[in-house]
């Protein structure tokens, strides 16, 4: 998702203050408050332009969602997109250690949609579902929470299930082809959809940690 | 894997002494004692025609295969291929428990290749992934053992990450596109070959108990 650079875009995130939460760090154990409602929330992690936020939240009402995006030629797209929900907000930042973020238990589901595959041996620590990240999502997801995966990329989607696997964490679904269940519910992100355009299969697991 | 009946499968089976196995349940505990060499022992359920069992039977000399197949007129062409193999030996029976046949710890891998996918959810537990065949294989297999599963069967295969995963199985190795990794250890079977000519990929995922 390399876009061409957009200088505005720093101000741009600055200046949408309540679309974009600005100082993540300091809402670790109160996300609640910066939204309408105090109901579960649901994270999605690289966000990209927001297609899939923007759709999960507006059919979602009862959830609360955060989108973290680090590139931000892509997250003012995002912002445009939720401008105008109540149960969404935008953080730019690299999604590093999300227990500095989140408390323990404060986030309900995890979405990983169309992660960068770091296909290389070398970068296996990059990878969202290298278990350093499973540790995290470990301690900031309820007891009962979800991590919901969508991939094109084959190996990234073989590799997770091992990790996930290996960790002790369960499967709780797996689809080897999303797009054949015509689950009218499925939100599609914008990769999703150029991929699945291309004929390519969708990938997807539900894991838990119990 | 319909086949034209054969009315003399029955006394040819009868007849292949050294080939088939003809009292299995009296085996229990003792099935070293019917090879050439005391060495581990690989299990496959459902051998079909036997292309596979007779593959790896030679390319592995430092395993003893044995070969479930409960159709007749299918193990009579498998009984054809294993004939001059000392480490192989079929058994013609549905395999229904197998703790009535193998003690604890007796088998080190069992092998499932393009089982039966038992598509209605009325027959799911006619599935060999099924818990209650889990229970079995975890019963018969030594600790360290594996289960190696292929098949073209989407859903099947899709099924069994979950119950593996749902038993507390670990998942080792999850291939999507089996053909793709030009592997040249990989012994194709019959359903293998037909499938994978019609370009559809095949599965194979690695699980265990621990
Ligand atoms: C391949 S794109 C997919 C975008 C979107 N999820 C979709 O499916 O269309 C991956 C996105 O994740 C973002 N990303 C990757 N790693 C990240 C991290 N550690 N923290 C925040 N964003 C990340 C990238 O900037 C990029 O926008
Ligand atoms: C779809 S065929 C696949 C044959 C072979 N494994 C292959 O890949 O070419 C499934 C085979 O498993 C056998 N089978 C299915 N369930 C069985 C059971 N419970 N016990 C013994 N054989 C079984 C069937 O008779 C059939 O030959």
């Amino acid at each position: 998702m390399r876009l061409r650079n957009k200088p505005w875009a720093d101000d741009y995130i600055k200046e949408h203050t309540s679309n974009v939460e600005q100082d993540p760090y300091d809402r670790k154990g109160n996300w609640q408050s910066i939204f309408h409602k105090e109901q579960p929330i649901a994270l999605e992690i690289g966000t990209g332009k927001g297609r899939f936020i923007e759709g999960m939240a507006t059919y979602n009402p009862e959830f609360n969602f955060i989108g973290i995006e680090r590139d931000k030629n892509v997250i003012v797209s995002a912002i445009n997109k939720i401008k105008e929900l109540t149960n969404t907000k935008l953080v730019h930042v690299n999604a590093r250690d999300l227990r500095d973020m989140f408390s323990e238990n404060e986030i309900d589901r995890i979405y990983l949609n169309f992660s960068d595959p770091w296909p290389k041996t070398r970068h296996e620590k990059r990878r969202l579902t290298y278990y350093t990240f499973l540790e995290q999502y470990q301690s900031v997801l309820h007891n009962q929470g979800k991590i919901i995966m969508k991939t094109d990329n084959r190996k990234l989607f073989e590799y997770s299930l091992v990790s996930f696997s290996q960790f002790g964490m369960k499967l709780e679904d797996v689809t080897l082809d999303l797009h054949a269940l015509e689950d009218e519910t499925n939100v599609m992100t914008e990769y999703e959809e150029k991929f699945s355009n291309k004929g390519q299969p969708i990938y997807r697991c539900i894991a838990s940690f119990q």
